[in-house]
């Protein structure tokens, strides 16, 4: 039995971690065993990609760079830990995918969808999530949670205009792919966000209900 | 006026770096500005890549994560510095481009051809080089003359048949692209060899007549 393969996606400051960790909670009480891990990195190469994406440098890397980079770090998550983890009967809750390409580097810096599509393909074949928890915030908000972390990385840079795309990006995707897709509304304390989650996901995976 | 784009293609030891050299000086003494340049590498972000790229890590990346690597690389240096320079007039002398990963990913490794063409696409549009010089030796001649060079790199320690599949594969590609690809032998001495190189040059290149 191969395992199902979730992602989270969401801009900076929607609670995907806490909320992951809602998810992990309750693939164990059901025995589940899972897979964490997260996009870009999640393997040794692609966490050394990952910095190289994160890093603030003194010269950015080209759009066309970025995307290149963050698909090489996606192929080596696929045929290091997630093909192997499905294949062996695991889930896989996995913080951001593909979705977050299309919304960052599509709907934020102005990549075609084309471009991202094409490697897409290339890198993944068939593959796609079962199912895709879209958290969905103000970036205000979003930014001023994260601002409370410490010292921003290349994308929290970003100015909120960039955020406010991906943001209409994300939403556009659960609007097309209602079937993969669920938007959760991440206002508000942990506890609701977490029990809105809690809802969702009983709703579309009878396995944990 | 737009300048030449020149790539220098062969196996490890065939005497790349010392040809380059001699080309340099035929463009100099002909008062053309050239920049001298390679890949995996030539800018920031692009030489960090190639430290990915080269390194002999426990583990080893996938070869898809090796092909992406090597066009986000690629991407960077068009970017950063082909582009700018022909833009500018310059002439650019490129050790290694795409041939050579026709050559090592597909030749050696054995990706889909597909594949590399269909980054070749996305990365360079229509962009191809003016001349490419591939120097052709026995790899058993030319792995020796590597191994006096010091520790091998991740490419250098791949067996004899993995090289002389890469061989063959520049072989094929100067007998299908007889427009912009000239075969060299390499053997021989360093003289024997640069006089091959100016003739094949002065041939192409009617600048430097």
């Amino acid at each position: 039995m191969k395992g199902k393969f979730i992602t989270v996606e969401g801009i900076e400051g929607t609670g995907k971690s806490t909320n992951i960790a809602v998810l992990e909670a309750m693939l164990r009480e059901k025995d589940i065993d899972c897979l964490r891990t997260r996009e870009p990195g999640g393997s040794v190469i692609a966490e050394r990609i990952r910095g190289l994406l994160l890093r603030n440098e003194e010269e950015k890397p080209a759009d066309l760079t970025e995307l290149l980079l963050i698909f090489a770090a996606r192929a080596e998550h696929l045929a290091k830990r997630i093909k192997p983890a499905l294949a062996g009967g695991r889930w896989v809750l996995c913080d951001r995918f593909t979705d977050a390409t299309f919304a960052y580097q599509g709907g934020g810096r102005g990549l075609s969808e084309k471009s991202i599509a094409t490697l897409q393909t290339l890198v993944q074949g068939e593959l796609r999530p079962d199912l895709t928890l879209i958290f969905d915030l103000d970036p205000e908000i979003g930014l001023d949670r994260v601002s409370r972390r410490g010292a921003p990385d290349r994308f929290e840079r970003e100015a909120i205009a960039f955020h406010q795309r991906v943001r209409q990006h994300y939403r556009d995707i659960a609007r097309r792919e209602p079937e993969r897709c669920v938007l959760i509304d991440a206002a508000g304390s942990p506890d609701e966000v977490g029990r809105r989650l809690r809802g969702a996901v009983i709703h579309r995976l009878p396995d944990l209900q």
